[in-house]
C-alpha cells in the first residue's frame, strides 16, 4: 500500500503555539514516510480544502518547519467556517471527497477549537456516510480553554502567563503612582463565555508577590455595590488595585457591560470595550484616578512570553495526533492528562470526538473565591502550573524571529470550482 | 570632611528601568564610602523630602539593590509634584533645605523627566539662593523620550521594544485570521505629544519581515481621507493591515481623536481611547472586520521584554550620575551619546541642567516617510539600535521575580510637618 497524503488545516482564533502543534503534526509525519507521503494544508483553514487551495508542506527546509515551533499566528492562514450537517449542505462533503481523492488524502488533522471538532467529527464519518476512508484526528486549541476532557487547551496556558505578567507588572507600576495619580488599573481581556483567562490575572498575585488585585468574571453577574466596596476597601489599605475584567462581564439584566450604548460625536454607536466602562464608573462613584487597557489580540499573540509548558504540550498533542492516526484511530482527540499538580506531571490521553464535539467545559464555581472577585485555592491549584517555564524565540535585531513559510500552492487537479456558502 | 548623604527620588511616570538607575545610582554610591555616606530615598519622590518621609537604602541587601535592575516601576515611589520657582513657594525651598540639613544631605539625584530636571536645577541653586551648598544632578528617565541633548531617554527603548515586538506578533494574528474575519488590527500607544513610541512600531516591519503597518503620529493632523485610502489599499494588497495610533493624535480642529464626545448611556461622558474611534471609523467607511487593543500600562511596565540597550543605558546614567556628584559636578545631567548608529556606540557625555529644563524635544519630521504613515529611513536608523537585546528577569513558579524592598523608614528628626500645596 503506498502511503497517503495527510490534509492540516488550522481554524478559528488562533494562538501563540498553534503552530508548534503544526511543527508537531508535520515533524512527525516526516518521520514516517513509508506511510504518510506529504501534509498538505489547508490555506485559510477548510476553505483551502473546499476550494482546493493546498499548501505543499514538503517544500518547506526542516529549519523552517522547527521554526514553527516559537511562531505566534497560523502559518498557514486560519478561518471562521463551519462546514454544516450533512443533511444540511452535502454538496459540501462530496467536495470534500473530491479534493481529498485527487489528492490521496488518507489523514485529516483539525487544529482547533469545539466548532472545528465538530467538523473532524463530521469528517471522519465520510467512510459511513459518503464511502470515502479517511481518518480524523482533532488536535485541540483555544485560548478559551472550553473543550472537555483535556486538562487544559494549547493556547490557554500562553495567554494566562500573559495576562499574568502583565498584571504583576502594571501593578507595581500603579503601586508606583498611587500617591499623587493613577489609583486603579483596569485590564480586559479576552473569554466571552468563560473566565479561565481572567482568573489567570489572580496568578499575578500570590505568597511571595500579594497584591491587590480584582478579577471580573463573566460566570457572575455584575453588581455595582460590592465591586465598588471591594475596590474601595483595596484602595483604603494599599493604596491602590489592579482589576482583571473578562470581555464577557454582564449585567443584572444579561447585557454584556462593554454593549452600554455607547455613541459617538455623530450618534453612530460604538464597539466598547468593557475596560473602559468598569474605568468611568469608578471614576465617577469612587472619584479615584484610573488607567484601563485592553489586551486584544496581544494577549494570544504574544510568542515573545508563552509558557514552555504550553509549548510542549502544543506540540506533544500535534505529534500524538499523527501517532493515533498511525494506530489507526479514527474521530479521536488526543488530550492532556494531569497526573499531578506540583510538580505538574501530564501525560497524553485521548477521547472520543463524538463525546467532544460541541460540548463545552466550563470554568467551575469553585475555581472563584467565595466573595467572587478572585481565584480560590483550588483555581490556583490548577492554574499555576500551566504558566510554568519561559521559551523564548530567537531574536535577531532585537524583534524575535518569527518564520513565513513559502507556502506554495499544489497544483490543481479537480476541473471544478466550489463557491463557498 | 565626613561624608554626606544623598537623596535620591524618582519622579514622573515610572518605566521598566527606572530601577535600573536606581541601582546604578545605589550601588555605586555603595563603592565609595568614603565620600557618600547613606543613600536616602523619597518615598513618593520629592514628596518623600517635603514631608521627611525618607528611606533608608542602607539596610537593603546588596541582593536587594540588585534586583532593582530587572524590576519595572518605582520601587520607592513615584510622584507628579512639581515645585514651584523660589519666588512663588520660598516655603518649599526652606523646607527642603531643612529636612537635608537634618539628615546631612550633600548630594541630590533627581530621576525624572523635562519637569524634574527643572526641580533639580532649583535644587541645584539652593547654594547660590538660600545658602544650602548641595551638588544635583539630574538622573533622565521618560518613555516620551523628550529630553534634549541625549540620544535616548531611558524607559523609551523598552517601551518602543515592546510596541515594535507586539505589532510583529498582532500582525502575524491579523494576517492568519483575515481571510473570513478580522482584517484590520489598531493599536493605541502613548505619547501624548510626541510620535517618538508610535514610531517604534514601524520597527516591527523589516526588511526580513515586511509587514503592511500604518502609523498615525501627533505631529500630523489626522485626515480621514488619506488614512482610508492607505488603509483600504494595503488590505486589497496583502488582505490586511496594522495600525499603531498615539493617544495625541489629533483632528484639523485641533481636538483629540480621542475626545470625540463618547457618551454613556447615561449621557455622562466617556473618557475613550483612540484606537476605538479608529476602529470605528474603518468599520463606517470601509465597512471592515477590526479588533483593537490600548496598551496604556503594559507598555511602560512591560520589563518582562525590555531592551537590554536601555536598561544598560539607564544603569550607566545612574552610575554616572554619582561619578559626575564626586567629580565636583553641579546642575548637570548625565547623558547618552550616539557614537555610530551600526554597530551602536555609545558614551557618556553631560549636559547643564539650565539647558535641559523645561526645553523639550520634538521628533523631527524626516524620521517619518514622506506620506506620513510609516517611518522613514533616518527614523529607522535613529530607533533601531535602541531596542537590541534582551535582558530577561529570573522566574519562579511562572512569573518574573521582581523585587520588592523593604523600604523602612529613617527616624525623623525635624519636629515641624509641612503640609503639601
Amino acid at each position: 500500500m503506498s502511503p497517503k497524503n495527510a490534509f492540516y488545516a488550522q481554524s478559528g482564533g488562533v494562538t501563540a503555539v498553534i503552530n508548534a502543534s503544526a511543527c508537531g503534526v508535520i515533524e512527525t509525519a516526516r518521520q514516517h514516510p513509508d506511510r504518510i507521503g506529504k501534509v498538505l494544508a489547508g490555506r485559510n483553514g477548510i476553505i483551502g480544502a473546499l476550494t482546493e487551495d493546498l499548501i505543499d508542506t514538503s517544500l518547506e527546509t526542516p529549519a523552517d518547519i522547527a521554526a514553527l515551533r516559537h511562531t505566534p499566528s497560523g502559518a498557514f492562514g486560519s478561518c471562521r467556517y463551519k462546514l454544516k450537517s450533512l443533511e444540511q449542505n452535502r454538496a459540501e462533503y462530496e467536495r470534500l471527497i473530491e479534493v481529498f481523492r485527487a489528492h490521496d488524502i488518507g489523514y485529516f488533522f483539525y487544529n482547533g477549537g469545539g466548532d472545528s471538532a465538530d467538523t473532524c467529527l463530521k469528517v471522519s464519518q465520510l467512510a459511513a456516510t459518503l464511502g470515502y476512508p479517511i481518518q480524523a484526528i482533532h488536535v485541540p486549541k483555544t485560548v478559551d480553554n472550553d473543550l472537555p476532557f483535556t486538562d487544559v487547551c494549547p493556547g490557554f496556558g500562553s495567554v494566562a502567563k500573559y495576562v499574568a505578567v502583565s498584571m504583576r507588572e502594571a501593578s507595581f507600576d500603579v503601586a508606583s503612582m498611587a500617591k499623587t495619580s493613577t489609583k486603579v488599573f483596569v485590564m480586559e481581556v479576552m473569554g466571552r463565555h468563560a473566565g479561565w483567562i481572567a482568573a489567570a490575572g489572580g496568578l499575578a498575585s500570590d505568597a511571595e508577590c500579594p497584591l491587590p488585585i480584582v478579577i471580573l468574571f463573566p460566570e457572575l453577574v455584575f453588581e455595582p455595590a460590592p465591586f465598588l466596596a471591594r475596590v474601595a476597601e483595596l484602595v483604603e489599605t494599599h493604596g491602590y488595585c489592579s482589576i482583571v475584567v473578562s470581555e464577557g462581564v454582564k449585567d443584572a439584566s444579561g447585557q454584556f457591560l462593554a454593549d452600554q450604548g455607547l455613541k459617538d460625536a455623530f450618534g453612530h454607536a460604538q464597539l466598547g470595550g468593557v475596560a473602559p466602562v468598569i474605568a468611568n464608573l469608578l471614576r465617577q462613584e469612587l472619584k479615584l484616578k484610573y488607567h484601563w487597557a485592553v489586551a486584544d489580540y496581544l494577549q494570544r499573540a504574544a510568542r515573545h512570553i508563552a509558557s514552555k509548558t504550553d509549548v510542549e504540550q502544543a506540540y506533544a498533542l500535534g505529534r500524538a495526533a499523527v501517532e493515533l492516526a498511525l494506530a489507526g484511530h479514527n474521530a479521536v482527540m488526543p488530550t492532556i492528562v494531569r497526573q499531578s499538580d506540583e510538580p505538574y506531571v501530564w501525560t497524553l490521553g485521548e477521547a472520543p470526538l463524538a463525546e467532544v464535539a460541541n460540548r463545552e467545559r466550563k470554568m467551575p464555581r469553585e475555581f472563584i473565591s467565595e466573595d467572587g472577585f478572585g481565584i480560590s485555592e483550588a483555581g490556583r491549584r490548577y492554574l499555576q502550573p500551566l504558566i510554568q517555564g519561559e521559551d523564548y524565540p530567537p531574536y535577531h535585531n532585537g524583534l524575535p524571529q518569527y518564520v513565513r513559510l513559502q507556502n506554495r500552492a499544489v497544483p490543481r487537479l479537480t476541473t471544478s470550482s466550489f463557491a463557498l456558502k
